[in-house]
């Protein structure tokens, strides 16, 4: 095996013949790409850990291989953009350039499928642990990208999907003996990221929403960062927020609030355009959880009391 | 010290504004770019690892911030192609966000600025060492790519600059005790990697190369991919290579042969078009070293023989 096989190795099973807008794909220096007339490029780049991100001995090489490009086109779609392709740069060791690489291999292929996102090129290496670095490529009509600092005071604030579950899901995996259940609705979150392209695409051709974000590293930790782009503050109904259900309520609420991963979509929305947000888009619930305020903070509204709100999601250098 | 104040600092010194084709740069989730009409974007990525790439001990922050854009930005000269902006993944230790990151910052700006390629984003995270990938995006007019995959069997075979610098530069600093001195000329070229963008540039704008790639690896291992790209074999004049001046005549060929991370061009000329390359370009010399021919085999020319010609340059599989 040398580094020339392994890359050959990776292309294989992708679609090799370059056609629009992907001009030239792996095995040059560069890949080459045409952008439409009328859209502005959306770039955007993830690390992926072993050790920091996942867990080679917990995490299915086919779900590391989905989920690290599912979560990176998940910045695509928070822009309200569509991804085009991707390049893929893997360090490993020599030891898993077998069946590890293949099983990881499945997974990638299978979310470029679903995502159609080609691969267009990369960098590999040899080291002691799995690295993974994504760079996505999309494109938005130009003038539509819905940015993190729009949101203004009074506008209303959405979030899709159910909050929680991944980190639910990452907590049943660490306690977890044995072989995985694919059934396992918390653990399929967790391992296999669904970015929510068509959502975030709906909304900015109908710029239906003034600030919009993914959901990585919790609620707490990313509303703080919209707000801060917007120079705005926010408050959240504790009761509307759509958490998973557990027999302690707190913990699910605590999940709710600050559990990282599930890659759903925070946005902002005029007052006067709220009411034009469905209840469900193409069957992903869409859930009104407050509203953008004035004041600089973020606010807890919870059985008619108000309280600060502390940003307790995940933050690499906290930990 | 936490993520978001880390990004900020990284974002400090740079550019902040947005201005075309940089629409929106770091700061959200994704950076969006707006594309010539008579271009094609021309998109890299590249590995730079603490302990692979290089050594925390030996080398300087300021150039590991140089040399992780400016060998990035290399792989754009390759294509022909203009740099836009890149997108920085950084993971560090956190004992190393003060003076480690501030030297490091101050070597990525200086690359930054003087390869005109502005920082659009990127991704950070903690970890116990230093890793780094660059994604660059850059434009190329349209149709004027130069790929690895048109070199014809007739064509002459050329080098820019001198072969074999870096490599001997590397083993001076891993010799050295004490601190560097930057009039070294060989350290400065395995330090500071300077990309051929204008050469580059002024072939690919004149449609003067078949066939172009940079030399990372050395000229034995780039050479084969170029004409295994290419469906080609290629014949080396060994007293032709541009090699350093060392008592060892054999050890300064070996080190053009095979010597990794010059990061100068290689690039195949018509026969017919080959009186026209410059013998300096912009006082970087061009060396016509030998032929494409035919044979799907790489040899060596030497002293009236020939032999067959093994590639031994970098490949991280294989150390």
């Amino acid at each position: 095996m040398n580094e020339d096989s392994l890359v050959k190795r990776i292309g294989q099973g992708f679609r090799r013949r370059a056609g629009k807008p992907l001009a030239l794909g792996i095995g040059d220096d560069a890949a080459l790409f045409i952008s439409g007339a009328d859209c502005e490029i959306v770039l955007t780049c993830d690390w992926f850990l072993e050790g920091t991100h996942f867990l080679r001995g917990k995490h299915p090489a086919d779900s590391v291989g989905w989920k690290c490009l599912a979560r990176a086109v998940s910045d695509i779609a928070a822009m309200g953009g569509e991804p085009h392709c991707f390049l893929l740069s893997l360090a490993l060791p020599s030891s898993l350039t077998g069946r590890w690489l293949d099983e990881f291999m499945r997974g990638l292929r299978r979310a470029s499928r679903a995502l159609r996102c080609r691969l267009a090129g990369g960098d590999t290496t040899q080291l002691d642990k799995v690295l993974i670095n994504v760079s996505v490529i999309g494109e938005v009509h130009r003038g539509r990208a819905i940015l993190r600092s729009g949101a203004r005071p009074g506008d209303a604030l959405f979030v899709s999907g159910t909050l929680g579950e991944a980190e639910y899901g990452l907590r049943q995996l660490l306690k977890q003996r044995g072989p995985i259940s694919p059934s396992n609705r918390a653990l399929r979150k967790h391992l296999y990221t669904e970015p929510r392209l068509a959502l975030g695409q709906w909304l900015a051709s109908n710029r239906m929403a003034t600030a919009m974000m993914d959901l990585s590293d919790g609620l707490s930790t990313d509303l703080l960062r919209l707000c801060a782009a917007s120079h705005v503050g926010a408050r959240i109904e504790v009761d509307s927020l759509p958490a998973i259900s557990l027999a302690k309520a707190t913990e699910a609420r605590d999940l709710a609030l600050h559990g990282g991963d599930d890659y759903e979509l925070l946005f902002a929305v005029k007052p006067g355009d709220s009411p034009r947000v469905p209840r469900r888009y193409r069957g992903l619930v869409l859930t009104r959880i407050g509203l953008i305020t004035r004041e600089l903070k973020l606010v807890l509204a919870e059985n008619g009391k108000v309280r600060p709100f502390q940003a307790r999601g995940w933050d690499p250098f906290r930990y």
